[in-house]
């Protein structure tokens, strides 16, 4: 398949067959996608939590309109986003940079400082708001990986974040819940979505030239 | 090449080959993923600018730290988020999802109305700061995309967002820039980035287990 084809492929999945496991090779991969995700600044600025427990995926589905697939899914995952981007958080990724390469690139360290200044001047929340971006640019990756794995997925954005990050202890981890990805197999049965049209604007409407 | 083969061939491209274009099947390829991308209740909350003029382009590079890319790059698109969410906006896509599909569901009717109470709730800047997020959905999507093509693509946020909108003339049309992405070849030399390891933090670093 190509990626046209899995974009056409994938849903944002109603109803999921609870007896249906994500095999962990699939997880991973979808994951590593997710690591390998670009960001601004290479900063990755968020985490990712693989929540398995029963008990806390309930207490999330209180939050989450009740919406069923947070417990039916096979997994879930909630991608957090850095609360801010602080000049520990910057030091902690151009280090890891210098350690990885093995060498001190000038140009790079010039950009460090550059960041921190950008950083601090425009504040902490256009600062979370940037690292919210960054996640969803992950989010975009991990929805072809699901779909490359024939893995169904459902981004949802219907959730109290305050209340899940309570639930996952986020905000002692300087982390604020965005954005959560069930990801399972859709049930052959109840799901109101899955045989209707995939709905998009025409290229015409959505892409313009400037020429 | 699997997804995470490709994720690990591209990188944001420092300097292209100004002399290689991309072929217009691959560009409408990347165009054709980015529509196809989710979006929160699908909305579609933005606009692609595909600039091939000359003169904005060059425009568009002395607000964007004059990064060559901006003009040396084949093509350059502008990803542009809708700078609210109105109800004039939420209807037209309720209406187009109505007409694609050929039939009125009630459920999807008293969404549209509870959208409507959502958006009027939390506000302009709120609206805008969701929008964007779903650009960069689109963005991920786009990354991909040009991996599969083997083009070579540079996400960038650093650039004045409203000078270009002044210079694509976005603010008339309702958009705000959010991030842009040339598309083109690598040169053969002059690339600062291209030999150098990616570099990401540790799937123990970025995804943790709530078992």
């Amino acid at each position: 398949m190509t990626l046209i084809d899995k974009l056409n492929w994938r849903y944002a999945t109603k109803k999921y067959d609870a007896s249906k496991k994500v095999a962990a090779d699939k997880v991973e991969r979808i994951l590593e996608a997710i690591r390998l995700a670009p960001t601004s600044s290479g900063l990755q600025p968020f985490e990712v939590l693989l929540v398995t427990n029963p008990e806390k995926r309930a207490q999330i589905q209180t939050v989450a309109w009740n919406q069923a697939q947070v417990t039916e899914a096979s997994h879930l995952l909630v991608f957090a986003a850095w609360d801010n981007i602080t000049e520990a958080r910057i030091d902690m990724m151009f280090d890891l940079t210098n350690e990885q390469r093995g060498f001190i690139n000038e140009g790079w360290e010039a950009y460090r400082k550059q960041l921190k200044g950008i950083v601090a001047a425009r504040g902490d929340k256009a600062n979370f708001d940037a690292a919210a971006r960054q996640a969803y640019i992950a989010l975009g990756v991990a929805l072809v990986a699901a779909a490359e794995e024939q893995v169904d997925a459902t981004p949802m954005e219907g959730f109290d974040p305050a209340a899940v990050d309570e639930i996952l202890g986020l905000k002692e981890r300087g982390l604020r819940s965005v954005v959560i990805l069930p990801l399972g197999y859709r049930a052959d049965d109840g799901d109101w979505l899955v045989n209707l049209k995939k709905v998009r604007r025409s290229r015409e409407h959505l892409v313009s030239e400037i020429a």
